[in-house]
């Protein structure tokens, strides 16, 4: 197989080479590669520019979604499976607890970020997915921000008292927590009401990681915005 | 903590307890358990008489959902993070592959599993998780089996010509990836016409764990049809 990244003048092969789109939940894995101090290399893909659907990107990723990551020839999709190999391929970094359990239970966390609120996400986004009949956008819009805003009370009461998401330990959970505030903020929710959730994204923004990323991608849902 | 599975009766701490409903997901947990032929013990939750929304099931999994794994008085939830478990605390039933890429591709595919054709089936179910308006049910429900039948067919063609889902190796994505055959067949769609993904069907058929189970579970998708 030819590497599907060298279409995009990748560095080396084993120079990871990130796919993301400003804005989109690619934050989360973008802010991890960054965490680790290693070398790696991110293509923006614009989302609004259809980037994702051009005959270069479905060859990295044939559903045309980011994040995708290149790794010596080989392209992994999936925060859930992303963030899972960054703490894996650098363990020095910490990112993720090295009992097995606890390791699992921060892989639940994320697929559950992945399967229910991103949903609500895009349902609201793109509510053609759920249905065919355009007069109904509306309704399913309104029951998606009803469903995501439910998810979002949740996760505060998942950190709760804790200091990063999933114990006293940053974690790649954390990354990904923070697409869900930076959506939740963009959709006009009160995120600033959920007390643990909002001291966790103010937690995020201290970190010269976080930061780093948040100004390379310009990102919408944080940068140049009082969120921290 | 107390042991939150000893409300159940388990055995012992060490032995992981399976919480699933038959015709579920948790299914693919099942198997997987199953295919070590190390000791576990499995508690049907019934999804039909609202076993899974108790008290006692509430402080296994708050969320209500199947399955759950308790292991060391700890619970895991999401097949995608309880299958990785299951193949990564026995190695030597080999049900993910060793080279980490590879292994997180497999991460990858479970998580869409998940994150895609799963919602579609909870749409089909569920429809007022996605609108409150009962007059449009049936169109969210007519989407989301045109939409889950989309999914089988990427399935079909990700499977194409291989031994197993994920390449000549059976791995933890194979239960899972029946799971969605079995929900094909009693949503009525036309799922021998997709021949990779019926062969695959065949030959999970033909595993002693995969008969096992689906017999212990009475699994309503499969148990008395011959699909194998």
């Amino acid at each position: 197989m030819t590497n599907p990244a060298s279409t995009y003048g990748g560095q080396s092969a084993d120079v990871p080479m990130l796919f993301f789109s400003p804005g989109a939940c690619s934050l989360a894995s973008h802010i991890a590669l960054e965490e680790t101090g290693r070398p790696y290399q991110a293509v923006e893909t614009l989302l609004s520019k259809n980037q994702h659907q051009t005959p270069e990107y479905l060859a990295i990723n044939p559903r045309g979604r980011v994040p995708a990551l290149a790794v010596d020839g080989k392209v992994m999709t999936e925060n859930t499976a992303i963030l899972t190999w960054i703490a894996t391929a650098f363990p020095e970094a910490e990112l993720l607890p090295e009992d097995l359990v606890e390791r699992m239970r921060c892989i639940a966390q994320m697929a559950w970020f992945s399967n229910t609120p991103h949903i609500f996400q895009r349902a609201k986004f793109r509510p053609y997915r759920f249905v065919d009949r355009e007069d109904v956008y509306d309704d399913i819009r309104a029951k998606a921000v009803s469903s995501y805003w439910e998810c979002m009370q949740e996760i505060d009461a998942l950190i709760g008292d804790k200091q990063w998401t999933m114990g006293d330990a940053y974690t790649v959970v954390d990354p990904y927590a923070l697409v869900f505030y930076g959506w939740g903020t963009s959709n006009g929710l009160p995120m600033r009401d959920l007390a643990s959730f909002t001291r966790h994204t103010e937690q995020m923004m201290e970190r010269p990681a976080v930061r780093r990323v948040i100004e390379r991608e310009k990102n919408p849902h944080f940068w140049s915005k009082r969120l921290g």
